[in-house]
């Protein structure tokens, strides 16, 4: 077995599991992480504390032994509970298989498990607080200066794996290479969390347990996804500037008022709503594509490759896929690093462009139509059709959230269905038609 | 008179007309310049030594005083010659209208002359080698090392203009402030240059002296514009790998076979083609786009703001029509900078777009449609509507070369002449059918 040395920059979610992978291989893995050991932490704070890991995720967990721990701690949500103005309550499931749904997970917890899983590959080194000031993509060098000492120290070998999130100090290196395609564009919106704690001291949950609550008010909503202590983590995505927005709601009454007018249903179940509205920032939603994903001995994954909004609920879970295709890739061309990582560029590309904007257009989904009748209508058509037509019809939703089917191709799946679906009833019209003329000359004669 | 402080950084030629506005208008100018000071230079190499002046570029000229000074020296392009393989010329003017011409300029010459103009205000100091390292939007500073000695120095003001190109360091620190859109994007085309000597001792022009020529083929082209000493300076614009690529043709023989077969009335008007070919690296072409065009006290002008590529002429135009309306929305709003830039952002970015889109789309059309007779019937249709509807019908691109329309009107207003002929043709085409139809029935009856 040949092992190759590699340098990994980043201790986040992709970073972790990649180092596991490549632990797990027999690899000599360095792993630099800018910050502190999160497992020494008391709190994480800052970056939303909780996320849906789906079969993308899960599939790259169980490849590391890790699905069956990870789902112990998980709150499964089996669809939508959508909460109206006057507080009544539509439950939309994700899928007509109940245990199609997604899984509410801590996003510290998981990053903890994961570093520590990989900690325990002797040949997986740690390393904290050394934040990568610059890239050698032809010599495989990576260069760090330690945020405690300011010293700087490098690190060479095979490859450098870039695992540094959505502003990855890898990436903007690359970024200065000639013909390396780069773009960063933000969202009007942006959000800003809030908590709902448990709804007595045994840990009763003050709404239904096993959904993700949305509260869709057109240009703004709010959700709210379950933890496994009893406790919601809340999202409000609102416009940033203008009527309605962050920008303009700073002063409490107003707030307050807001909220009273929005979300009666959710104010009394948020005690500290007020002090953690007016202490928090609201924090800018991007979108990252970068092209290629591999320059020299540097490769990208999770999103520092493509750094995408939240609304598909597959940030993770993409870079999760990332590793695993990456992975496979590299041990099956154990000779030839280079090829492989051209091929995973190549590969995983259109996949984040694809979910990129997928995670787009949830966004406005999910805030202008979710409510929306017609939408509804929609969504249990579509469950019908899957039902009536196994195997021949399958929602987009199910096939990005529950398949390991490129998202690129579950887009043009979802397009040639819809237009069959279209013909269909086109060709059902007609029929009805025919009948109806059939039916009338029938009986006028 | 209220003078306030500005930092120019970069002595190009948006950075020098800049300081030259400013000059005039007795603000304290500090303009800092990562190069050496290009008049002491022997000669200028790298970027294309060439660029046609157009109606935008002479008026910002014009309202500094140098216009004239500048079309003393340019060498007027009064339209396309176009290269066919087998040495067919046609020429197609840029307008009926023989005033309407594109000025070929000798970029350093420009650029020198605008450094000398700038310079000679006393309240206009120009550094040299001194390299941008940090920029405080907030404070108005930009803090520089000196290339020489090292030594770091800051300049504080009211304004900080960031015209150091495609590569802008300044933009570069504004990408990391939050909420900053910015993309890079590359195509697949390169260039290389070539050139073309004076014909005689008495310098007299190879080729036509008043025409750009093009030698469009397909997947790939090359142009020439005329210099005033009677050379030509040859573009190159190939793909950069693939069939037909940069990448492929590297060996001296199948360069020779290439330029013979695809450019044989050129070849022996290049006398140093296989030196100068083999010895150039291609250069990449970059479209750069960035929102907002203003953070804090720090402001974007030319290829800073909107790096775009040469297709349609108008990278420097565009950039001395930015100085132009930023210039006068600073005189406009002394008392009020902020606002000014601001709005001048505002206003701005939507052109930058706009040019940007329109100098890729020339590609195409230059590349892959210029030289087809459909394309030479549309042009000479275009003119003969712009001159029996004088006023009604203007051509795109006499619009953006020949006129100070903004880039976005001059774009939607193309698109309703467009609909417009469109319709017309179409009730011309029915009034015909009823002609025929009536003159049938005349006859038969």
């Amino acid at each position: 077995m040949i092992e190759k040395k590699v340098t990994i920059v980043g201790g986040g979610l992709a970073g972790a599991l990649m180092a596991k992978y490549l632990g797990l291989a027999g690899h000599k893995v360095s792993l630099f992480e800018r910050r502190g050991d999160i497992r020494d932490a008391t709190v994480v704070r800052g970056r939303s504390i909780n996320l849906a890991v789906s079969t993308r995720g899960l599939t790259a967990l169980n490849e590391v032994g890790l699905r069956d721990r990870v789902l112990e701690e998980a709150v499964p949500m089996r669809g939508r509970m959508m909460h109206a103005v006057d507080g009544t309550l539509t439950f939309q499931p994700y899928s007509k298989d109940p245990d199609e749904c997604i899984q509410s997970i801590s996003r510290g917890g998981l990053n903890q498990l994961l570093l520590t899983e990989a900690g325990k590959h002797d040949n997986v080194d740690l390393h904290f607080e050394k934040r990568c000031i610059d890239v050698d993509p032809d010599a495989g060098k990576a260069f760090f200066i330690d945020e405690r000492t300011g010293d700087v120290s490098e690190s060479e070998g095979d490859l450098v794996i870039g695992a540094d999130g959505a502003f990855s100090a890898v990436r903007a290196h690359l970024q200065r290479t000639d013909r390396f395609d780069y773009s960063q564009s933000y969202l009007d919106a942006g959000y800003l969390e809030l908590h709902i704690p448990a709804a007595a001291a045994g840990g009763g949950f003050a709404m239904e347990k096993n959904a993700l609550h949305i509260w869709p008010r057109g240009k703004f909503m709010m959700i709210a996804l379950p933890n496994e202590d009893g406790t919601f983590t809340v999202t409000c995505f609102w416009p940033l500037d203008g009527e309605s927005s962050f920008g303009r709601l700073t002063k409490e009454a107003e707030v307050a008022e807001y909220f009273k007018l929005w979300f009666p249903d959710a104010v009394p179940l948020i005690p500290d709503l007020m002090s953690d509205y007016i202490k928090a920032k609201p924090s800018s939603l991007v979108t990252v594509r970068a092209k290629p994903w591999a320059v020299g001995k540097v490769v990208l994954v999770g999103d520092a490759a493509h750094a995408i909004v939240p609304f598909y609920g597959q940030g993770m879970n993409a870079g999760f896929e990332d590793c695993r295709i990456l992975n496979g890739l590299l041990e099956g061309n154990r000779q030839h690093w280079p090829v492989a990582i051209a091929n995973y560029s190549a590969a995983r590309k259109p996949e984040g462009d694809a979910i990129a904007d997928l995670a787009i257009a949830n966004f406005y989904e999910m805030r202008d139509h979710v409510g929306s009748p017609y939408f509804l209508l929609k969504k249990k058509f579509e469950k019908l059709l899957h039902k009536w037509l196994p195997g021949l019809y399958t929602p987009l939703y199910s096939m990005v959230s529950f398949s390991n089917t490129p998202y690129s191709d579950a887009v043009e799946r979802s397009k040639r269905q819809d237009r069959a679906v279209a013909i269909g009833l086109a060709g059902f019209a007609v029929l009805l038609l025919s009948l109806f003329i059939t039916l009338g000359s029938l009986l006028w004669n």
